[in-house]
């Protein structure tokens, strides 16, 4: 019931009682302990009966600025937080650099960075704290299994940073979390089954079926970067061939973008300067890129036909270079109606991840069996 | 309540009430009504007490001979049918050819091979029919949207054939089928994901996540057959290329295995024969065909992660030409823990799919809202 009001009220009860199944005097009752904690407020009626409600149609709203949450992205060279409300609308932001991956540094400079995010009237009202990190995070237990980027193994980080915060705090891997925020509050709203793609370093996704993130059964899921798309192509860090990743990573970019040109010391800056000035041969790396990714695609959409795809990351930042080719290989490689699957492809500012990390942290509160 | 006993039992009260999450007065409640109309019994008591429980733990078992269901699979040449207890064993089995693909033949040849399955004690028994086709087939409304072998386009058969045979019909995609009675009855049991794939003329495959078969909001899902494994390999009739059906098919086998030997009119029996016989190229197209479906299933593991893949189909009668290969590409390809997906490769007696409708009946009298 809250969910349905977070993430698309304000609603009527009647249309809560709708979308839920619940009978309206359910989503009543249901809806008195969160107006009385305040994350609710029944707004003025607009003067409407509802037939057979007996009622008017009063609707229910949360009230953003009930509670705000921390949202803390952990990546290789620093820590970006925000402060969000209810509703994950950033309210403020900042980052700090990391100068060592010391698991001691970290929780140090990431109670700073909550200590210097929580001033005056967001202090008071926050109590919980979302951390995203990449890799293979155990949610529940609030352990980074393990961290390439960090170097971690077995880190107990949720207990150590409440600890250090003060804050309840959960952990999620950076992707999902990314997929939390998309699901509750972007393109996944409504959408039983959605994927997140990202691109960048690395090359991931998060699925949700049937509402739920898929987590696989033996901890792996999602792992588009290691789809094998071209049998016989290059060689994969994971000991595969032809993996998406191996193509179309920012370092299998640059590697190739090297070859092609003939310079070894070519920087990406330049290789994209180039491309988009029109140098043909650099465009065709990038273009091979995007073209590994819609054979990816194609893939996952084969598979589980999701209502919508979101294509994202730092990758993506030059978009422009990969989207067309990504959307014609889509297009031949999707299968039947498959091909209805709607393609969002857009940039994701790094403030994003972080985002993500505070909507864990307001799907925590809410969803007692969320993982 | 009900499933756990059907696919686990004989089970007592208190696993039914562990497994469930029920209290173990709601599983008696709920066993109640069961027991009266004949599906459940109370067996013996085996002397056990269970602490804290205060009673005999007799455990609560299915009378399979409480009805029988029918099941038939619409192929392009014939019909397959088969009676089946409330477990899904096979009492009963029959086939037709089939002269037409006209509807009316086809729903006369149907009626007329229920007469035939259902005799004696078998008919009285007997009140709902399972039928499996290839294509788009709309479970809920009982309409074969799209059937390619079949050459029809928007058909109501389940109400045709409940006009002609007086049973209460459900149709579902064949695959499909498939998938419910491993769920149900076979290696799916007690597995929260799973996948089912079928090697043959086509390459499909049914997906189980939470629970869930997967059906794709667009109408399409688990087409592995058109996961793109080989970039730039050879044209699919769906209009992609390097898809695994393009490779592994029945038909894609055939046409290479003629290339390679330079007959073009092998048979696929004596392909077979001679690879078997220790035909090196022959043996290698072979291999060819269980690479791909190895690539195929580490895009479908590494993205779902599944507890256990079963692969099946006439095409894996002859899977000790594949099975090696499908099994070293498998690991080579899967994604670190994904590897530890449980792969079961097995052969498919035709019969099976005739099983596989009569289980999707069973499960539409038991599950409200199996679709």
């Amino acid at each position: 019931m809250f969910t349905t009001v977070l993430t698309e009220g304000p609603v009527s009860r009647v249309d809560v009682a709708r979308r839920t199944g619940l009978s309206s005097a359910a989503v009543t009752k249901a809806a008195r302990p969160f107006i009385e904690a305040g994350y609710l407020e029944e707004l003025a009626s607009e003067g409407r009966t509802t037939p057979g409600a007996g009622r008017p149609a009063n609707p229910l709203a949360i009230r953003p600025d009930r509670e705000y949450f921390v949202g803390v992205k952990i990546t290789g060279d620093d820590l970006i937080g925000v402060v969000t409300d209810l509703r994950a609308d950033v309210r403020a932001s900042a980052h700090h650099a990391l100068t060592s991956h010391d698991v001691e540094h970290v929780v140090g400079a990431l109670a700073d960075l909550v200590g210097e995010l929580l001033t005056g009237d967001l202090r008071d009202r926050a109590y919980c704290l979302g951390v995203a990190v990449s890799g293979d995070v155990d949610r529940a237990s609030g352990v980074v299994r393990y961290s390439p980027f960090l170097g971690w193994r077995d880190v107990p980080l949720a207990s150590l940073l409440e600890d250090a915060t003060g804050l309840t705090a959960t952990l999620e891997n950076d992707v999902k979390a990314l997929a939390v925020a998309e699901q509750w509050f972007g393109e996944g709203v409504g959408a039983s089954s959605f994927a997140l793609v990202t691109v960048g370093t690395g090359i991931g996704s998060a699925l949700v079926v049937n509402g739920d993130l898929v987590r696989g059964a033996h901890g792996v899921a999602g792992e588009i970067g290691h789809v094998p798309v071209a049998d016989g192509g290059p060689a994969c860090h994971c000991g595969g061939q032809g993996c998406v990743e191996a193509i179309a990573s920012t370092e299998a970019i640059l590697t190739l973008a090297r070859e092609v040109s003939g310079e070894p010391a070519l920087s990406m800056e330049d290789a994209v300067t180039r491309a988009r000035g029109g140098d043909e041969p650099l465009r065709e790396v990038f273009a091979g890129a995007g073209h590994a990714i819609g054979l990816g695609l194609a893939a996952l959409v084969n598979l589980f036909g999701p209502e919508r795809v979101v294509v994202s990351g730092e990758g993506v930042a030059t978009y422009d270079l990969f989207e067309d080719q990504i959307r014609r290989t889509f297009a031949v490689q999707a299968f039947g109606s498959a091909a209805r699957c709607g393609l969002v492809i857009r940039p994701l500012p790094f403030e994003e991840w972080a985002r993500g990390a505070a909507a864990v942290a307001i799907q925590s509160l809410f969803v007692a069996e969320s993982v």
